[in-house]
């Protein structure tokens, strides 16, 4: 008979992309074991754009805490913990971190399902498969795998976390891909918004009828709910982290999600929060996943907003702010995890809310 | 026996700060009279700063259209309406306006009071008085005078929109009054601060007795709950606007107000929109003003916040970002005006909020 | 016998986008006749994006100072002088503008040729000759013509100021053109690309046959060392001034200019103050006018730079920037006009420079 | 007999703040010796403002590799190699590095004056010593003494690179201070001012005499040509690289200085460049460290500027890329060092520039 897992989790701030302090001390109380740890997921106080360096700071820095603990190279390091940062803290929003471990669950059955976690990655992708169908069929088989090695059921899937690949191409290779008539689209814009289709297709959210290389940025009818996806130039696969409930996962955490139809939904957090019986700053909740994005059409209810022509401040800022701060102000809590651009993750304007809890 | 007055207030988009076509359409409809209105509360879309020229534009094309319609000249525009712009329409908020003019009611008598409008001045100030107990004590007597000439009781004062004197100072005064030991406060800090308390001190939420000098921007503890001041450099008395609800106005239109504790303080906004009766989206809503504060401690809830140590935005930007986004997401409307500073306006770290809306 | 024609320029700061009051004295004092002007060319300190207001509340201000003094409308003005404004003054740039009159000369027949201006503008363009040799025949045709009749020869011209077309275009213009197999390029890029080609024709830089619709945007070694073009969106025809050297006008005043082969380029602004006979800091200056472009190969004599990887402030804004203090650290003066994007303006990363200054 | 030091000096650029391949080249190729480096001066492509993180990521990176190649721990290698990184690298400027060594000179006797460095530190300072004369004289005798050491004259000494202490204070303090009539001056600022003042006194070049609490940013008469200091909150002591000429060092680098008299002075550019016989483009060149400041009066050379009335662009940011502009279109090389904030740095509105070169 299979042993029993469970997850752990550890919500932390901290003072600067590189204050590490929370994790050793999470640590040193026995809340988590370095050899446990699959992922942390953190917001630091950076722009979020291409000179936004916090990332950097931050993968550095808590490397360095398994590399010390665990007496592992900063590659060996790499290939076991996902270490998930976003730049960007505009607003409300304060710097932290939820780290998340894995291990034996030692206590009594659950008395339903609990949060389960999966990690894995895509084969590598050749440049002219980003954006394109090649790329959604592997994303939806690996997530589809990996939630399933988790136990958990396609629909119980919540938040499919990932960092999207974008392989690096050559000159040569994009006047190809030009003359065959198929551009290539490896870049951050297609490879997210493949990935959350991918996710979606792995959620049966959307029928893999329904897609194709023509309907990717075009028909904004589909999407994902549980997508979070970030793209890297470089990186030529994509790294996921399935989180959903499973029946057969033990501990004290569940993991439930929304979708905001537009930056002002607050409703529907409303009624995520009561599906998961939270009050406002309620101490059960452990961590809250957004994305976000400025409606590309200009307009918000049918009113004009200004964020998509400030030539001053960037539409990403903005929309990560105006989130979080919707978010934050139904949770009672400011520690939001919000990220940007969101082609195919929820509706044009909206997007994906995941919450993770204690039970009660 | 006297008339009853009676407010209307049209609320109209813009989409650029020189875009003058709502009210000129809300003049050719007949639903305004240019030669009635009072002033104009309106969102622009600029920093909000010292390199902010919407407002100047937004004056001037605003003044142009009185000054074609009454045949005035701009001065005597300046004397007769209130233009009253406040840049930054940072996040969700719609740039707009909303123009309020006084008539005679030929309506049957209202079942309750009403709306009611005073607009008035202190005297001139001199630079040593501002930031001091005179600054104080005249705007009070100010807006208590405006108030009952209004037939306003001071408890039924709702917001007090100010724009707060700072006269001219050469630095003889300056050096004079350094040398008296009465540094000069001749700034916007100190201006806003004195003509809030001078608010607070008319509608009776402030004691007279518990003010000094020393008091002033040290004391947070003291503050109006109905004042939204900004201050203008070279003006030397304070314009005032006074809002209430009066037993003697008629009409459709009604004023009510609240203090968010702090930024995330949305449950503040449900009560007042219930003692309004307005559901979210309704379109009894005519105009929401709102003062915004980025926690000066540093934190809020406990949580650190960077907006106070970003050097690329502004915190007064993020501020208004975020309480708009909470306002807008209560009310499912992003047409909220937020001002920005907001020295003993509310609690530290939060702000009064006024809406006005049509009776059912 | 025809009558000889001369430019008289007053040069003038201003406090603020809005601020008239240099024009006014240069009328009051007779330095120029308000009958007589022709172009103002200034610039304001806005960010030069869409969100610049500025540019507006300058032409909404001199155009009602025209209005007044000549007892016109807005619209007459706009059809009589052209105004020119530029938002941007980052770094050491004086907000000023330079105004531009052409009256009779009555003085003694000049020792050599002198400053010319002539104004016109090319016929309306359809959206979809934007970006296209349609675009560029029509612009080099009006640029001759204009030179033409101002008897300026077409090497003897050293300042094209354009106001490039771009004409509104509805989807479904997009939608038929895009199935035709050339879709619209109305806009800014585009616009400014063949405004500047087409000058380059008209004054023999380029030759006609080695344009095509394909060389547009693609070939810089392509390019006019006289243009200085902004792209307005709604405007149909492009509006034009060109400044050159002619033999026929007198008066006081000579033009000259060059092209920096990079923006660190110095010793072509030397080279052009010694044919000028300047001296850094020589009250002979009366305008200094230049076109900026971070290069956009990402280096900088083979070194990095980082001002397209930016994602807190524009590349358009560190260009004028550093353009700006290198031409201004030469000519020993800060009221330097520099505008910025410049494809096709000079050598890619380079930029013309164009001088106006009363003869010794 | 003693036996002769020499300086080597490797620039090398970089692809980001944590790239340190530069370096390590520079030890493979035994162009260096890690355990002779004294120190590290960088730009990096930071905001150079509180929330600039890309100093703390290369002091991290490059600390690693001494740490790795000599195996000591970080701490170890923070008192042993200075690392001194600056963010902003505005406009032109190459993220770049300059890695300094010292070692025994082999070679022949050099025929005149050579590139000699000291590195040390004040002692440490109690609050309200900084700002005041207690931290200038401690500064004077610590310069004085390293350049001593060092076998450099007080009028030799060109460069004195110093991060200036800002110890920690607590609100008990600062209320005593007050109470005692001594506020404290515990922050950048001051800390910069009179380090800098500290540096003019060992220098000779400003008499203790005319020195007071009082004359502290308040006479901007007197003041340091060749300090640099930044100052770090937290730091309680200050560190000190002095850069000058001495006869008893060898080696093929020699360092010279001037001050440039505003935003604009070229011409002290070209005249140091002279005294150092470098070309534009000179590969002589190997460093060249500047501070800048935008005039705090609001004009240069009379006109206005408006770099302290930009709310979108710190002034601090301008600054730094107009000087880096004009510096290095003089020098025909955008690898510049400018850090900003230049309090008795040279002259209001001007700041201190040394070249390191090498010797034909």
């Amino acid at each position: 008979m299979s042993v029993r897992r469970r997850v752990r989790a550890v919500r932390f701030e901290t003072r600067g992309p590189g204050d590490v302090t929370g994790l050793e001390k999470a640590f040193d109380r026995g809340e988590l074991s370095p050899d446990g740890v699959l992922c942390l997921i953190g917001k630091t106080e950076g722009n979020g754009g291409r000179n936004d360096f916090t990332r950097e700071l931050a993968v550095r820095a808590f490397s360095a805490v398994f590399e010390r603990r665990l007496g592992l190279t900063s590659e060996a390091v790499e290939d076991r913990v996902v270490l998930s940062f976003s730049g960007g803290t505009e607003g409300v929003v304060t710097p932290h971190v939820v780290a998340f471990s894995v291990e034996q669950d030692s206590g009594p059955a659950p008395d339903g399902p609990r949060l389960a976690i999966g990690v894995g990655a895509t084969r590598r992708f050749a440049a002219h498969e980003i954006g394109r169908m090649a790329q959604i069929d592997e994303t939806a088989r690996a997530v589809a795998e990996i939630a399933a090695r988790a136990n958990i059921a396609p629909r119980d899937v919540h938040l499919v976390q990932m960092k999207g690949a974008i392989p690096s191409t050559t000159p040569a290779e994009e006047r190809a891909a030009e003359a065959a008539g198929l551009p290539l689209r490896s870049n951050m814009v297609w490879s997210r918004a493949a990935s959350a289709l991918g996710a979606a297709v792995a959620t049966e959210e959307v029928s893999r009828d329904a897609l194709s290389d023509d309907a990717l940025c075009r028909d904004w009818s589909l999407y994902s709910t549980t997508a979070s996806c970030s793209a890297k130039p470089g990186l030529d696969r994509t790294e996921i982290v399935v989180f959903g409930q499973s029946p057969s996962w033990g501990g004290d955490l569940v993991v439930d999600h929304t979708v905001l139809a537009d930056m002002l939904d607050a409703s529907a957090v409303d009624a995520l929060m009561q599906r998961l019986a939270l009050s406002p700053g309620d101490d059960r909740l452990v961590g809250a996943f957004a994305k976000s994005e400025a409606d590309p059409r200009g307009t918000l209810r049918g009113h004009r907003h200004t964020m998509l022509s400030d030539d001053d401040i960037s539409d990403t800022r903005y929309s990560r702010c105006v989130v979080a701060a919707v978010v934050a102000s139904r949770l009672g809590d400011p520690r939001v995890y919000v990220s940007t651009r969101a082609e195919h993750h929820g509706p044009e304007g909206g997007g994906p809310l995941a919450l993770v809890a204690r039970v009660r």
